[in-house]
Formats: structure tokens, C-alpha cells, sequence
């Protein structure tokens, strides 16, 4: 655990460094108020909006270190939140791991085993330290624990075929392991799974500077990508808080959604190829890098998301859209959730193809930001705004897409669709921007504890669930809204003065209900897991989940993948 | 085929109506040379290009009855040349029917089946007349035609179950069927298949104004489709010369690539729902709209692009970008391939999120073009220039990004990437920039015999291809290179005195080879139907094709739907 604290501290300081890169950190104490530096459109309609014109490398940097509660605030807070946040965790979802039974149709480790599995990986590559096991047996969160006896570490696409048909064959279960950064514990043991980690096949096999192609290996750490593209001239079109850990295996594996996803889509959009080993050891080489490609049926799509439940990812090739220069950042009151959606609908049409962030919290986020976030001010004048929005543009020409920006704030501000905001003027108060944004879970946490829900809902009754909510729990708890409106992902907070399983029934299963009810999804990005594998219902019908696990069946018929996951433990193990 | 004849002649007419709705017809009689209206930038640097914006309606109303030279040279030709299409696209890949046997496990039709029928569907929509059936029994190319004896129209999800519930009880194959616009053999019969048509099934189902979330039948005309939300502000991230017929259902079970794919990707990333009818009549409910659901694997990509053989899709839910207001167009000359490489990588990178097209065609095509088509001209003054570039740009701010086009066609000419270039000054000239592009199928056809092929390949190496198939044939045939460059989809065509299986033998299998050897794709966006059913190995490795058909037998066991089709032979009949 220390190691993995340690290793995010780093990712730390290193954003830091990073972030001020371009503007010196002796800078900093010049920071002058956000009243100083940001250029205020009032409701009068006049504007004085010089924007200040951020490079793109500042707000990546920036977005590094702060974009996921995880990595913002557990260096901060420490061991002891750390703690607490376990604790809730497990009050909240952490229920499932108990229930289930190790499936006994496994068979158990032995010295044979380890000996086959020297014999493919070398000495080196196969780890029974107890210290090691201990690291990845668990999640980062410490919310799932298991007791694997063997990690394994595969530096070859032929390796990993081999130690899967082994597997398959001696009915070893297996869990196969990236950064280990996933929130529903997908990427631990359950019980005594073989772990299977990809993180020693990390190199970049291709890129194409023409297509903006990128072939690698499942173990590539997401931020290494990141900037072997940036001196190329290119993003990944995916972005996640938790980037210095993640591997682009284990995002392709989940699916992982991020910031850049109204911009640049999903990764079934994205990837465009992989190579995938089975059960059975077959190597399924997908790993097109075409954007064309109609012959026969896409079975890419079927490893995408699936959670290393039907195959290892061993590689992929991805489409990277070229780096853009020009940055810009507004944030914006509006009156009702009404002119937020509507807002939404005019910057997809205005702003259009320079949108690339879009959102929205409560006032009752923005409070508890304000309450419990030390350093951190609202930059509009003292009012009473019920909604705020951010808004982020990025594109390929600085002098005019800063002019229509301003333009679209403008005409907003005359329809009475915002009724104040401020444009950022430098990388701080940019960063100040988002850091209101990205603070709302920590505040979140710092103020009690709380149930959380990661929700996808149709944008235009999404926020109802809020105010539903706010009604069945009348004064016994703080409901909190915020999210991902571009994308439909609302983040429904309920902080509550103790854990109270009155409270609890009151919001469960009444939240997954709601959203089942409006064809939502229970779980927007972050998978199911072992935490949600029975919850599946909510959102997918039974006949789809009865063809998921037939094809489960098809593909691992001894079930030895990842077993204990996203399907219904009642599907799974028949 | 006159029925059909007629259908496309009335698409043709419509469109030009459309087309000259902003500028009257009579304006045509006022049209002056492309030297007058252009505004050329030659390489001294100097520009005087004073851009008219095209509004983008006008532009689309162009695209509609050009794009796709099924649509656009058919009537003009009339069945003399249609016969000599199908001629030689017997000639060069239409053999694959005239190879296989009739699955002897298929029941033959009988009356009591019909009398079934009936009563799911009622009278009128059980269909024995043989003209419709002759009609619905072929293709557009009449290149392929099956003896279907019953033509089914459901107009309900229930209807398609009920019938294949039923179908596949009484092992009775069908053969679902959109707008019937394939080019592969896709979607008639190969022998006495149930056909059923899901034209009926052409409602409008839901639209939300906020996300731009479409929800239809299966049966709406892509056209339809893009005219309603013309009306609500949106366009469908699909458009393809064949929207005047074909249907979404169909474009999404082909997984239609068509002209806007450089800029908004495939149909897997844009399509978030689907529900579909499985061989058994059990209807998979997956008509999701949300941008982020990650809850089990996402089975809708398995029938996007299978062709109707995993399932009949009954509806979809797609997102659509908002209308956007600017368009414009430049017709570039550059000196060689790599030049146009280069252009498109700076044309990602300068015009990023406005880039809508990025087509190219080489001096060969140009010619033809030139020597075959009346009333086209070349809007640059008479000069040797090797290849010719078609930028589109579309975007929210006219203002704005005419500029942002100019000042990166000056400094492409400036850094010597562009030869030569103009830029459309208004909506005639726009249409006769396409018209060169878009004539070049035409012109290849006026030339003589020729053979095509639709490649997906690295755009690096792409045009490689063509110059070895130059070597390969010395003077015995014209080799021309044209395509989607944005999307490294190449179309390689070999215009040739007469057909020669001297010439063919030089062609096949290289080309299949030469594709296979660089990763590409025998069918970038075509799909496999019945034509290259047997040539998936080119593109696909034999663990995966296992894995198809392996999916295949678990959805649609009886192998009722959809028969002799995508899969190879060897693995679809047993």
C-alpha cells in the first residue's frame, strides 16, 4: 500500500512540476485574486474578456494530477482517509465478496504448476513474495482483498497464450491484472486466481505520424502514451485521472470513459484493433489499424469492456487525433437546471467541433467546495447561482476560436442562459477552474460520509433524480448532483451526518430502480466488477445478460477468466 | 428492375430540385467558367480568394444524388450499360454463386407456412406475387438473384419474432432485407430464402433535442432520416450516395462507411443502442441511448456489420451532431503522393475539428475524367500536375473558419505541399469540384472494361499498390488510384482494352495478397455478403474467423439466417 501511496505521490509532483513548466513557479506568488485576473460578462450585457490563451501542454499537465478524486486527495489526506474511505467504501457496495463461494470446480496451485510456469516465464517473471502478492492482491482502495499465491508476469503475447492454456487445462482460475486502478474490484483476486499482470509487455510497436495510428502493448501506462504521442505531435483520445497507473490494456479491458470522451467518443470508437488471447490459449489477432474494415463480424468489440473476462488484451492499436494548440476555459452560472441542458444544446451547436469539456454541479456542490476546500474561491461575485457550469474548448486556432467563444458567452448571456461567468485568463486560474470541478468529491468526503452513485441518465431528466431524491430523504441527508453533463453522467452524492441503513434503504435499490426506469445504466464507466456483477439487471435485459453468458461460455467454458465478475454470480457458475 | 430503374430516376430528379432550391434553376443559364468564378492561389503565394460560403443544406442536397455512382450514373446510362456492369462484375468477382449447393437441412416452403404467415402478418403483408418477388429476389446490379418464393413485412418487433421463432423451428432460411442497396450479394436470396423486408417497419420512435439522440425503426430511409433532423437542427453522422433507399437498419448491419466517417467515425461509435431479433425469436432489448454504459459486454457491435446473419435489427438509437452552418471546398493539385500525405496530416492538424473530407485522385483518373465526362472541366489552368486533393471543411462559425481554411491553404502552397489549388466560390462551382471527384467511377465505366476493387490500407503505403500493379501490367491496362485518403480507403481500379484472364491472373490474387500483406482490408466498407464470403482470410486470421462462425452457431444455430454469407463456405454449412 505505501508503495502504491508513494507512487502516486509522485504522479504528484511531477504534474506539478510539469504544470508549471511553461510559467515559472516563482510565479506563483504573484498570484494575483481571481477578481484581478479574470474578465467578468455580467448581465448587462457589456464584456471585457481579453482571454488569455492557454497552450494545451499547460491544462494536460494540469489535468494530470487532479482530474480523479482517487489521485487528488489521497496523497493529501493520508493514510488516515484512507482508511475512512475504506471503511465507506464497504459500508456502501462492499457487500458483495462476502456472499460468494470459491467456485470448486478450480484447482488449486502446486509446485508443478510454479515449475511449468518457470519454465515459460523464467524465474523472475514468476513471484510467490508474500510482500509482492500482498500489492496485488489488493485493490488500491483496499476495499477488495484476495489470498493469490502466484503472480505472474508475462513479457510476450506467446507467453500469455501459453500460461492460459495451461490454466485452461489444469482449471486454474486466473485474474489478469494492468494498473490495478479500477474502482469495482475487477483487476483483484477474489479468492486464490493465479494473477496474471501485463505490466512487463509495455512497448510501443508502432506509429503511423500520417494516420495517427498507435500500436502497443497492453502494458503501456497510459501516461507514458500520452507523452510519447506529445512529442509526436498527438493526444490519446482517452485521458483519466488515474493515467501515471492505468494500462492501456486494462482501459480497453473496462472500457475506461474519461474526460475526452465528448470530444473524441468512446474507445469502441477509438481502438481499432487488438489482440486478445482466449482461455484456451488461441491468439485472436484483430489488431487492424484501419478505419475501414468490413470483412466479417468485429469481435474487437466483444474484449472492449468485457474485464478481461473473455480474453487477455495483449496489444492494441489505437486512433490518436492530432495535438491542438489552443485551449480555452469558462465558468458559468445559470439559473436552473433547464438552461444548463439548454446551454449544453447551443454549445454543441455553436461551439460544435471546439467543445471538448462540458460540466455542471449544484449549488450544493459548489458550498460544500467552498466549505471544505482550503484556498479555493468562487471567482463569480458573491450570489446565489443554482447552477455552474464548465466549459472547455480546445482547437487548432487560437485567434479565432477565442473570438467565438467569446461570441457564444455572449449571445448566451443576452438569451438569459447564463446569467454570470468568467473566463480564465492564465494556466492558474484555469486550474483554479477546475479545481472547484474536480473538488467536489474531496469536499465531498471531507464533509462526512456519503453514498455515491455513478449514473448515466438521459441529460434531460437527469437531474429529477436529485430533487426525487432530496424529497424521499427530506432533512436526513445533503443530496448533491454534479457530472459529466455533455456526456449524460451525473454523479448523485448523498452525504449524510452517519451511516444510517434507514438512510441506505431509503436510496437503494430506489436509485438503480429510477435508473433502470429511464433506461440509464448503473454503472457509466466504471464497470461492474465484482461490486455490481448481480446489480446487472438494472440496466441490461434478461435476454441480453442470458446471450452475455453464453458467450462467456463459449469463449471460457471452464469459466477460469476473471472469474466472479461482471456477470451474476448465479450465470456465471452453472 | 424497371420499378428499381425508376425509384433511382426519381432520387436523381428530386435531388437536383433540391440542390437548386437556394438558387433558382434559371441562375444555371448565368453560370460563367470556373476561371471567372474561382479564386485562385498559385504558387508566387499571392491569394485573392474572397470565399462564398456554401450553406450547408445546399451542399448535402448536391451530395445526394452524386456521391455514389450506383446512384449517380445509373439512369443517365440505362439498362445498356447496367447490363455491362453486371457483366463484368460477373467477370471479375461473381462466381462465388454459381459455386455453392443449397443447404439440404432447410425446409422447403409449404402452405401451411404461409397460412402461418397470414395470420402473424395478415394477408397484405404476406406477399406471393411474382413480380414483387422478381423484384425483391435480385440486386440493384442484377448481379445476383435468388428464387424466393414468399416475401414477408412485419410491422413490429413481436411480427419479426413471431416469424423467426417460427422460421427457425421449421428450419425455413430467410434473408433479411433493407433497402436492398448492397454490393455484395448481401441482401437477396442465394436460393429460396424467406425475404424479409423491414420497410414497414418505418417509424420515427423518439428525439431528444438535447442529446441529439435518434430513436427509429429499422425501416426509415436513411434520406427520411436525414431530413427530420434537418428540421430539428441535427444530421445523422451517416451519409451515403444510396440514401434515397437505403435504410438504417440495413446501413448499420453493414456497418456503412460512407462520406462522413474522417469526420464523425463508424457506426460502432456512433450507434448506442440496437434491438434485434435472434434466429429463436428472443428479442435482445439493447436500445440504449446513453454515451457511457459500461454494464457487461456490449453486444450491439456483434451486429453492426454482421449482415443480417446474427440477428435482424428492428431498431436503433444513434447520436447525431448538430447542423452546422459553414461549409467549404477547395480543389488542390500536388506534385506527389507524399505531398498529399503531408496535407492530410497538416490538415488533421490546422483544421483538426472543421475537416470534413479529405478525398484524392491521381493524373490517370483525372484524364478520364477530363476525356469522358461532358461538361467537366479542370478548374486549374492547363498544367502536368500528378495527384488532386478535395478538402471539405464544415463548422459552426463561418466568420471564423473561411479565414482559418485560407490561411492554411496559403501556407501549404507556401511550404510546398500544394501545387495549385481554387477555392469554391459558390454552390455551382462546389457541385462541379465533387462532380470531378465523383465522376471518376463514371468515367472508368465510359473507358471500357475495368476492374474494381475497395481497399482499406495504411495510407503510407497505400498508393504503392497502384504503382506496382503499373509495373505489373506495363501497357496492357490503365492503372488508376482515387479514394476516401482521410479514411485509407483506396479505390484501385484497372481500366483494360477488353477482359482477359491474362490481366486478371496479373490482378488475383496480388491484390488480395499484396492487402493481406500490408494489414488491410479486402471490403473497407462494402462488407462480405456473398461475393467475398470466401476471401475473409485476407483480412482476417483463422482463429478469428473460427471464432465467428463459433458465434454464429451459438446464436443461430439452425443457420437460418442469413445463409451462404460473410462466413466462409467451408465453415457456414457445417
Amino acid at each position: 500500500m505505501m508503495e502504491k501511496c508513494r507512487a502516486t505521490r509522485r504522479l504528484f509532483s511531477h504534474s506539478f512540476k510539469s504544470l508549471f513548466n511553461h510559467r515559472s513557479v516563482s510565479d506563483h506568488s504573484t498570484l494575483r485574486s481571481a477578481s484581478v485576473f479574470t474578465h467578468h460578462f455580467s448581465d448587462n450585457g457589456q464584456r471585457c474578456i481579453p482571454l488569455f490563451q492557454l497552450q494545451k501542454s499547460d491544462l494536460l499537465a494540469r489535468a494530470s494530477f487532479s482530474r480523479d478524486y482517487k489521485q487528488t486527495f489521497w496523497p493529501p489526506l493520508g493514510r488516515g482517509l484512507g482508511g475512512m474511505m475504506c471503511a465507506l467504501q464497504f459500508r456502501s457496495f462492499g457487500s458483495a465478496g462476502t456472499k460468494i463461494q470459491r467456485n470448486p470446480s478450480f484447482a488449486t496451485l502446486n509446485s508443478d504448476d510454479v515449475t511449468y510456469f518457470k519454465g515459460v516465464l523464467g524465474e523472475k517473471n514468476v513471484v510467490q513474495d508474500e510482500d509482492r502478492l500482498e500489492f496485488v492482491n489488493a485493490d488500491w482502495m483496499h476495499k477488495y482483498k484476495g489470498s493469490s499465491r502466484l503472480l505472474l508476469l508475462p513479457t510476450t503475447t506467446d507467453q500469455v497464450s501459453q500460461i492460459l492454456k495451461y490454466c485452461n487445462s489444469r482449471h486454474l482460475a486466473v485474474v489478469p491484472q494492468g494498473g490495478n486502478t479500477g474502482l469495482v474490484g475487477g483487476s483483484v483476486p477474489v479468492f486464490d486466481e493465479v494473477i496474471i499482470s501485463m505490466s512487463s509487455m509495455n512497448n510501443i510497436v508502432d506509429f503511423d505520424k500520417v494516420s495517427g495510428m498507435l500500436v502497443c502493448e497492453a502494458g503501456c501506462i497510459l501516461e507514458n502514451l500520452i507523452s510519447f504521442l506529445d512529442n509526436q505531435g498527438f493526444i490519446m483520445p482517452l485521458d483519466l485521472g488515474a493515467k501515471g497507473s492505468c494500462q492501456i490494456g486494462g482501459n480497453v479491458s473496462t472500457n475506461a470513459g474519461g474526460l475526452r470522451l465528448i470530444r473524441h467518443g468512446s474507445l469502441h470508437g477509438n481502438v481499432l484493433g487488438l489482440e486478445a488471447v482466449l482461455a484456451n490459449g488461441n491468439v485472436l489477432d484483430m489488431l487492424g489499424t484501419l478505419r475501414k474494415d468490413n470483412t466479417g463480424y468485429d469481435l474487437k468489440h466483444l474484449f472492449i469492456g468485457s474485464e478481461g473476462s473473455l480474453g487477455i488484451v495483449t496489444k492494441v492499436s489505437i486512433l490518436t487525433p492530432p495535438k491542438l494548440s489552443s485551449v480555452n476555459i469558462a465558468f458559468i452560472a445559470c439559473k436552473d437546471y433547464l438552461s444548463c441542458q439548454r446551454l449544453l444544446l447551443e454549445a454543441k451547436r455553436k461551439l460544435g467541433e471546439i467543445l471538448s469539456a462540458f460540466e455542471f454541479w449544484d449549488s450544493e456542490a459548489m458550498d460544500l467546495v467552498l466549505n471544505h476546500l482550503e484556498g479555493v474561491r468562487n471567482p463569480l461575485p458573491p450570489s446565489v447561482h443554482n447552477f455552474y457550469v464548465l466549459i472547455e474548448t480546445t482547437s487548432s486556432d487560437e485567434s479565432y476560436d477565442k473570438e467565438k467563444l467569446e461570441a457564444f458567452l455572449l449571445r448566451s448571456m443576452e438569451s438569459g442562459l447564463i446569467s454570470d461567468g468568467v473566463l480564465a485568463q492564465d494556466i492558474n486560474q484555469a486550474s483554479s477552474f477546475w479545481r472547484i470541478r474536480e473538488g467536489i468529491p474531496e469536499a465531498l468526503m471531507r464533509a462526512g460520509p456519503i453514498y455515491k452513485y455513478d449514473l448515466s441518465l438521459p441529460v434531460e431528466n437527469m437531474y429529477n433524480l436529485v430533487e426525487e431524491m432530496r424529497v424521499r430523504l427530506a432533512q436526513k441527508a445533503k443530496v448533491v448532483g454534479y457530472g459529466h453533463l455533455g456526456d449524460g453522467n451525473l454523479h448523485l452524492n448523498i452525504s449524510a451526518p452517519q451511516y444510517d441503513d434507514m438512510i441506505l434503504a431509503q436510496v437503494e435499490p430506489y436509485v438503480y430502480e429510477w435508473t433502470s426506469k429511464h433506461r440509464g445504466s448503473i454503472s457509466a464507466e466504471h464497470g461492474l466488477g465484482l461490486m455490481k456483477a448481480n446489480e446487472i439487471f438494472y440496466s441490461k435485459s434478461h435476454e441480453t445478460v442470458q446471450v452475455m453468458a453464453s458467450i462467456k461460455k463459449l469463449l471460457d467454458p471452464n469459466g477460469i477468466l476473471n472469474p466472479y465478475k461482471v456477470l451474476p454470480h448465479s450465470l456465471s457458475t452453472h
